[in-house]
């Protein structure tokens, strides 16, 4: 009898052990957000410091640190702050009259985000005037910002000026622009992203993980404007995402960002739509693929299992990034290749025709008998191409994001150009305005 | 002892046996035209009947039949006869004075394709005189060509009318046009393809098969010209397959296929450039995937297993096609809806742009005082955008063989289009030629 007890016990320890050994593989195997379920320390709601969060989540934060130093460029991008001025000289013409022409550099990794709009010329341009730059500027460079928007609220924080508002922002891209600290799960944390889902009627609480994979990165990486005399953070979806609509959505706000000098052309200046460009139907988000799973692969570190937080183009680990979902990834980058030679190339097309329209506009509106009817027709579709161009040059991935939206934007762009030259010389029955490569001719 | 011999030779029979079952399996999943190497009857070299070949390959040949009467379309194209003209009325003007104007059919399946050419107007439309429609049109269009290329030798032939031809061409497209009577393999038939690929450096016989599942489809599906008097068959690719390259071809060779009426326009007609389009770096093709892997998916009947010869759109049948890769085969087929859409909707674009254009070189070309330097110049962008317009417009497949090719092309094609019609009106000094929507207005 005693005999049968020891067996039993034996075989219940053996039991037991084998369900602890079970557990511990599934919880190694988990992400670490989902392990992190007993964090060391607590971190307090929006924490600003992402060390503090980085106590409970040594890898991931350890990886977002090295976005301070990956500044590794690709063939059409990358990390480094390369100008895009001196790169391509067209766009100091296409930006005339606005800051973006005298400093527009590419942009560098997360933890520089906010090191580089201090510095940036384009805001201390602003100097003379430090009430003209407003403090929205930060409003995708801190993790200072969920909890200023908490305790100012939007409207408030926009109202101040940049440099008012500069010492309460202390701390680049962290944690708390993505996470709920209380339980690690993504979050929509600016209140322009959470109000424009409210006007198309979506409650972003409602989305999936694997669809908030996406959507934190709208907290920033989405077309905007500054709404009013408060500029007030607004994301220009009203009528839809696609560039087009952005295009009806700003007509009819009466909403520009500069006037063209000489041409006098009510301009839009498009920021970085990653979200609206990368979600029109493309064909990895329509497959269900996230930003994350490209840009922050899951990787392994000794026997943990973390997405990765240095985020960068995926042309720079390929083996982790694409090769989780495609088997053959020098395939892959060289797929990409061929289709960012074709947008950059269908790119500067655009910028040539654009330039040509600039032009002709210039040379209508110094004349005194332009038709005024013909000019501004000739201005509306200047406003339009530049911006359907700057939707795509603006992009951080030369189109491959998407790109067959992006070369039927580019087609657009282009033709509509060329038909605002065209109205322009309609304007002063000029023919001499339909010369082409003026920009050549005249650098 | 005895019992020793017994159990050997009793092993040697399952052996034996487990060898032979598995060579019976093995055969049993080749293709049918590997499994055929002991044919029942045998096929003359070149055989134009296809329906005797049928006899030792039964499924091939019932599948082919199939052709005749797989008259069923997809959004953008498919296997009816219907009319380009009429779905399209921009396609009138821009092939007015060619007989594509009068009569263009989209084109059947494979087993109509004689029938299809013997009724065409486009070739009726030349009865008044016989001999100026060339016997090279039948190039495409039999099984009764190899035989025949043999026989006469490819000048011959093309230097005979198609009234003089008719009676020699009875086939429709078949096995011969594809295969080795003797061996199945796939071979180059058309002797243009193999003078092509020569002048290029290439000899075809050193393909894989899995890149004769491609080439062999090149005996037809490619841009080509009649060249001289003789009206020598002859693909334009000494400069290379893309668009670009032929067309400086066809400058260097002075060639065109018509004149434009009113614009004076030397014009090129693009045929069915698939297999330069979807060679040129599209994705399939770069990932290894051959035309027959789409286009003639194995499919089971019964236990035997062979390649489809009904050649039709893969949209027919997208869990077949598309299904060998794919798993997602609903996911697929919304893909190539987004993006036919797109190529459709930029296509029209080009089309109205170069409608433009052509009706200011009319005006131009009327006009007593045009600068001929200029208007040259418009007229030789005119027969640019053309070409690349029609290169996608006539490729079967709306863009999906290579949807960023496509974009880029059609992107281009319309920004020469503009151009054309800006140095038309600069020719004459005259910025009323720069209306544009001119095809609604003429209408």
């Amino acid at each position: 009898m005693k005999n049968y007890i020891t067996l039993i016990l034996a075989g219940l320890v053996v039991v037991l052990a084998a369900v602890l050994i079970g557990v511990m593989v599934y919880i190694q195997n988990q992400p670490a957000e989902v392990r992190a379920v007993q964090p060391l320390v607590e971190i307090a709601a929006m924490e600003p410091d992402s060390a503090q969060w980085g106590i409970n989540h040594p890898n991931q934060y350890d990886t977002l640190m090295k976005t301070a130093t990956n500044n590794v460029d690709t063939t059409y991008g990358g990390s480094s702050a390369f100008s895009w001025l001196e790169r391509d000289p067209r766009q100091v013409i296409l930006f005339a009259g606005m800051p973006f022409s005298k400093d527009y550099n590419d942009d560098r990794g997360h933890a520089n985000a906010l090191d580089d709009v201090n510095e940036t010329k384009r805001l201390n341009l602003n100097v003379d005037d430090p009430k003209r730059t407003p403090g929205t500027c930060y409003s995708c460079k801190s993790s200072s910002n969920p909890g200023l928007w908490k305790e100012l609220g939007m409207e408030a924080y926009d109202a101040m000026s940049f440099v008012e508002l500069g010492p309460r922002v202390t701390e680049p891209i962290g944690c708390a622009n993505c996470h709920e600290a209380e339980t690690m799960r993504l979050i929509v944390t600016n209140p322009a992203l959470e109000e424009a889902f409210e006007r198309q009627g979506k409650d972003w609480t409602t989305f999936t993980r694997q669809e908030m994979r996406t959507v934190v990165c709208a907290n920033c990486h989405v077309e905007y404007y500054f709404k009013g005399d408060g500029k007030y953070l607004t994301f220009p979806w009203d009528m839809g995402m696609k560039v087009e609509q952005m295009i009806v959505y700003y007509e009819e706000a009466g909403f520009s960002d500069w006037v063209y000098p000489e041409t006098d052309t009510p301009m839009l200046k498009a920021q970085h739509p990653e979200f609206e460009f990368f979600t029109a139907g493309s064909t990895h988000y329509e497959a269900g693929v996230s930003c994350a799973d490209c840009h922050m692969p899951y990787v392994r570190e000794g026997a943990s299992k973390y997405s990765t937080h240095d985020v960068h183009s995926p042309l720079l680990n390929p083996e982790e990034a694409c090769g989780q979902c495609h088997t053959n990834t020098e395939y892959v980058v060289e797929r990409v290749a061929i289709i960012q030679q074709q947008v950059a190339d269908t790119k500067i097309s655009a910028e040539d025709a654009i330039i040509d329209a600039m032009n002709a506009i210039k040379a209508a509106a110094a004349a005194a008998n332009a038709d005024p009817a013909l000019l501004d027709e000739a201005r509306k579709l200047h406003r339009e191409a530049q911006f359907m161009w700057d939707f795509i040059s603006a992009e951080n991935s030369t189109g491959f994001h998407n790109p067959e939206y992006a070369l039927e934007v580019l087609a657009k762009s282009t033709n509509l150009a060329r038909q605002a030259q065209m109205l322009a010389a309609q304007s002063v029955n000029d023919s001499s305005l339909l010369a082409t490569g003026t920009f050549y001719e005249n650098k």
